[in-house]
């Protein structure tokens, strides 16, 4: 089947979504839980088949951890799925409602997007996650996943098919996209048979899509996040709070990238910090005025500064000022999450007004940022750009409205 | 100045504007409004040569008309601005917020979107109206007009930086992109400058903007809207909102373009329909089987059923059942705003529930959809997307959110 058959078949089971109850649509995440268990086997001999031509390739440690699926692997994408059936069912909800004064009664409902595409890397447990969010909210979804987990991803998609078929429900609802390259260029150009495009993996996957897409698109992810940490800031928050952004989980967009210290707190805070960050196992990459701190922090220029590591590195720099740290963060945030550390309410209010980003945090560290922190209970991603979504994407996010008006004859005079 | 040098300032305007205070933005609108007033001489001058130029190029009158300004007018565009300072400011509202069991408290804000891009043509109002509904949702705008209006586009936002720079803020929160059509693809190129675009006019202009921009892009306006006169109508109800929303002002996109008559109803409803339309002057483009009844009734195939006439034409078909009517609009709908007329409660929900458009109307007359109608005080336009804003956009749809999250040195465990 070509890539347009897909598609057209996408949108027409997304029209049956549309309307499905809740409950049909719970039902059927548990079935795909199921069915995904019963073929633990399947699933597992597929992925071993990845991950022996991953291993081939010479393909590093971490890439085939991420790659590489378990029976509690398999348990765990069955439970998101099970999760997703307690959260409430975002369509339907009426956002607003009037009546006009002619008695015209207007409602503003959430409905559907439609069909989305989802184009992500190597780990297959996205393609039952992406699945699960896209159905809970009544959406068809393309999956195009990377090749890399092309066994496990096929193996993964008949799974969720079979469940989709036991619930009584198009298997249509949940596709993946295989082929190659020219199919993802006609995936982003199918405006007006795929709804929104959602990009997940590395900035160059990102920018790709962005670029080339006629098909709207939610940018997700790159987060090169600062640590600012004010003259005022209590110097044991500010050292909890920079380790724990940057060692807790270093390979995270929500991770700690470039922490700017003001030269008025440098000499009580840095020494704590550079020691605390090597026993931690970080290198530092810092300006001459942080090298002259300790010999083991290593030079940093604008490329250090850019750099969203997702790995045990930190690019630091000393400011004279709150505005030097709102300017190098100006010219260096990609948009997701931006901290400062002050017990000053000034300053915190003019960091909080000033920085534009999808969050902006005082006084916590920036792994709050983050669906599930938030309480989301299940999240696409986290938008990084202005329209539609900001920040982490769960299930009404994954919806758009509808306004119904609704009348006795009215007509306009 | 080129290009991206307007679009710098720009973008260093909105810094200023997104931390303002909503009594600092009326007053500036209040200002504005007063320096257009008091330019009335000027604008007239600059609009008589646009006039002039338009007739000379055998442009046709309901375009000229369009295009010329009044001192009636220019008082309506500086009624307009007053009007925006009345509306409560969309940016600050706390749209949710709620404390983390850790104690971190997150609110979700809505802020600037930041630069605002518009792409339109010929009404020199546009002007104003556009940079004033920026201005108040805390944006800088980046007005492309039309060349044939540049005369009196330029006037206009001279006038109204003056009144920003007496109100004590940059002019360049305001600025007219100038020249050739390169600019424009310059404009459609700025991702990172310009925050999003907004095309308003024909959908030639519309598809242009969507197909070239890297920068998002919210896309207004195009409506093929239809009305479905189900067999349980009520005839007189349906006549009354047939020639409504054709009639009444046809050439806006809210207006009525295609019928569509269930046939059991077509006997008892088709000839008082027909006779009607005919008397006011509305010529209808119909099937074989519209045609039977009367012979003013011109042929219609798909183009027809396809065309947004913005006139008095109305496309027609009568259809076997409700299914056969949803399948057409499928076909055919932009998406904008699509009426039923039933007093069958099952017919009304089915269509509501199936139509896939930013409003569906029952009993009522799709005229209603717009901005004014429905309270919003303002409008930029209607969208006809799913994503971001769907339907008429007043001043909250010209914002994002940003989330800020509050605490007292929580990490993450």
């Amino acid at each position: 089947m070509n890539f347009a058959e897909q598609a057209h078949l996408a949108k027409d089971a997304s029209r049956t979504l549309a309307t499905l109850s809740r409950a049909a649509k719970d039902a059927a995440l548990a079935a795909m839980a199921d069915a995904l268990v019963a073929a633990t086997d399947t699933v597992l001999t597929a992925n071993a088949a990845d991950v022996a031509a991953a291993r081939q390739a010479g393909t590093g440690d971490a890439l085939v951890d991420r790659l590489t699926l378990t029976p509690a692997r398999i348990v765990g994408m069955a439970d998101g799925l099970r999760a997703l059936a307690d959260l409430p069912d975002p369509v339907g909800e009426v956002i607003r409602g009037w009546n006009n004064p002619n008695g015209v009664r207007v409602r503003q409902v959430r409905v559907p997007l439609g069909v989305i595409g989802i184009i992500y890397e190597a780990r297959p447990n996205v393609t039952a996650d992406a699945a699960g969010i896209c159905l809970k909210a009544g959406n068809a979804a393309l999956l195009r996943g990377s090749s890399s987990a092309m066994h496990s991803n096929l193996a993964v998609t008949a799974a969720l098919q079979a469940g989709l078929a036991a619930a009584g429900l198009p298997r249509e609802a949940v596709q993946l996209v295989a082929g190659g390259r020219a199919v993802t260029a006609e995936m982003m150009a199918a405006r007006g048979l795929v709804d929104v495009l959602i990009p997940r993996g590395g900035a160059g996957l990102i920018n790709a899509v962005v670029e080339g897409s006629t098909v709207p698109v939610i940018e997700t992810g790159t987060g090169n996040c600062h640590l600012y940490v004010d003259a005022a800031a209590d110097i044991d928050m500010a050292l909890g709070i920079m380790l724990n952004a940057k060692v807790q989980r270093p390979s995270v967009c929500n991770a700690l990238e470039t922490m700017l210290v003001h030269a008025d707190i440098a000499e009580a805070f840095l020494p704590k910090a550079l020691a605390a960050l090597a026993e931690a196992g970080v290198t530092v990459h810092g300006t001459p005025a942080v090298q002259s701190y300790s010999d083991e922090v290593v030079a940093a220029g604008p490329e250090e500064f850019e750099a969203e590591y997702l790995s045990l590195d930190l690019a630091c720099d000393i400011v004279p000022d709150i505005d030097a740290a709102l300017a190098h963060i100006r010219r260096y945030t990609t948009g997701h999450s931006e901290t400062v550390v002050t017990d000053d309410r000034r300053a915190a209010e003019k960091f909080v007004a000033e920085v534009d980003a999808a969050a902006v945090l005082v006084n916590a560290s920036s792994r709050f940022v983050d669906g599930g922190e938030f309480g989301f209970g299940a999240e696409i991603g986290i938008s990084t750009q202005k329209l539609h979504a900001r920040g982490p994407m769960g299930l009404p996010e994954m919806t758009s409205t509808k306004y119904i008006v609704d009348g006795a004859g009215q007509v306009r005079g």
